[in-house]
């Protein structure tokens, strides 16, 4: 038996290396330099090509390596076997940490000062006000964020598919109670999965929920966002700023708008990157956990997309 | 008996009602517009012109209606009274959220990002490595900066004048220790006083004991900082990258270096500001000793500077 990392375009030598010392009796083989594809029972997986996995008749048990599943189950010819996804701590701090920079970006604004520095305009402005912020999304990290917030003091209000309930969070869901759930956001911060039900829910129409001068977070994905809509808001001053760490395409293609936009924020896909080191536990534990035939932990479902 | 309020182009209505509600048997004056300067006893002071306090022949106290206290003791006609400074929990509060903002800056390489947006580059990289904070000036607001930092987890050196101690932070003092304070830091944070010591203390060799790399952060006075030796710095890449509030001249003329700099953060002095709500009460508190013959709160040590 043997676990194949099907992990295209990285250096993997180390992950390889972690994994061959924790589990010293299994063999790991890196894809496509896969010896015996009939022995390989367990796959690690982050954006494969398609169809990839169907050569590995054995395969037990699919470990995703991250916490996103949209570009592993977008493959339609994915075997139907358990997919469990990375849900590790330092994912969450990470991510955590990137939000919190952004709000301190915004409140104390180090964007208005750039801009300004550019034009050599000295012009003191108070923080902006930041009261409200709106989590769209509170799975792992969205809940994490909210919470985080809410220990700060600002007012959190969260938004998810399904009802969830978090303590000092007030908790909207379904698409009928998304236009209240962002009504008073002065900050909406998207982390919301990527399914279909997501796929261009920040439209036009969204954006007319929100305030005047509304600042969008999104660090989610690209595609749940229409990039057209997300411009037009900008030049209604629907929103008055945008930070953006994921897009439709990446790497953010030199022609495109977003480059040239003086009130866009862009990272390029930094805010939470899974560290080898903090996930070879979990993967080790689902791995043991398939071979001895017991449920993954952080299993996907793969209906629901998440 | 009455206060006279003397700080220039400022509107100081909100200031005088909530004075005059507190201490309703006082009169509240504000300069020029003095009708009895005789029986002015109190005077609340900010960048007064020099010599003003000359006619107010019965004051008992000035109230410098901020936490520096160099303006007011740049006047050498000042009369030898006692000098009270704000220290309120609200400017250390603004100042340390200012600070934290910093540092996720740089660490969320914010300054790389925008860089890169420029040039349209789409170049991922890790946070940046901080992990070393030094903390020049260890008073009220440079102790609670580095005993924040260091509830964070950062290693935090703090180096003042006279010899200090606070918990979980290695403090230095005196000139001599000042290259092993920061001889480790990835970030100084300057909050020294603006003294006849501490004027162009940070200078060309005081650069040179900096680790290749560092990055400095200017929130005390630009007098400081011997802005030539700064450019410098940044040029030779001693420093990578330097965020300043304060300017040896302000606003900073258009035709200064610095706004043409890459790698400098300029933000127009706003990284503590005092409130006039905050402050009213601590005005009153030490008007009323004052009056009674007590010594002020806060009292500045007029030799030291601070």
């Amino acid at each position: 038996m043997s676990i194949a990392i099907i992990i295209p375009d990285r250096n993997l030598d180390d992950l390889k290396q972690r994994l061959s010392s924790a589990l010293p009796n299994t063999s790991i083989e890196i894809w496509p330099d896969i010896k015996h594809p009939e022995k390989v029972e367990f796959a690690i997986v982050w954006k494969q090509p398609k169809g990839v996995l169907a050569e590995f008749k054995n395969l037990k048990a699919i470990q995703n390596f991250g916490a996103g599943v949209d570009a592993i189950l977008s493959d339609t010819t994915l075997p139907q076997l358990p997919i469990a996804r990375i849900v590790d701590a330092s994912l969450t701090k990470t991510m955590v940490q990137y939000l919190d920079g952004v709000i301190s970006y915004y409140l104390l604004r180090f964007d208005t000062f750039n801009l300004q520095k550019q034009s050599k305009l000295w012009k003191p402005k108070s923080p902006r006000r930041i009261k409200h912020i709106t989590v769209l999304g509170i799975g792992e990290l969205g809940k994490a964020a909210a919470e985080h917030f809410a220990s700060l003091g600002y007012s959190v209000t969260g938004w998810s598919r399904t009802q969830k309930l978090i303590d000092g969070v007030e908790c909207f869901y379904g698409e009928a109670q998304l236009s209240e759930a962002v009504a008073f956001a002065d900050v909406v911060i998207c982390l919301l999965p990527l399914t279909p039900l997501t796929t261009k829910l920040l439209d036009e129409s969204f954006f007319q929920y929100l305030k005047a001068g509304s600042i969008l977070v999104n660090v989610a994905r690209g595609d749940i966002v229409d990039e057209d809509a997300l411009l037009k808001a900008l030049d209604n001053n629907t929103l008055q700023a945008a930070c953006l760490d994921v897009f439709s395409q990446e790497p953010l293609p030199p022609t495109h708008p977003f480059w040239q936009h003086p009130d866009i924020l862009i990272t390029p896909h930094v805010s939470a990157v899974t560290d080898i080191n903090a996930v070879v536990d979990q993967i080790c534990e689902n791995y043991e956990r398939s071979q001895k035939g017991y449920v993954l932990s952080h299993l996907v479902d793969v209906k629901r997309g998440y």
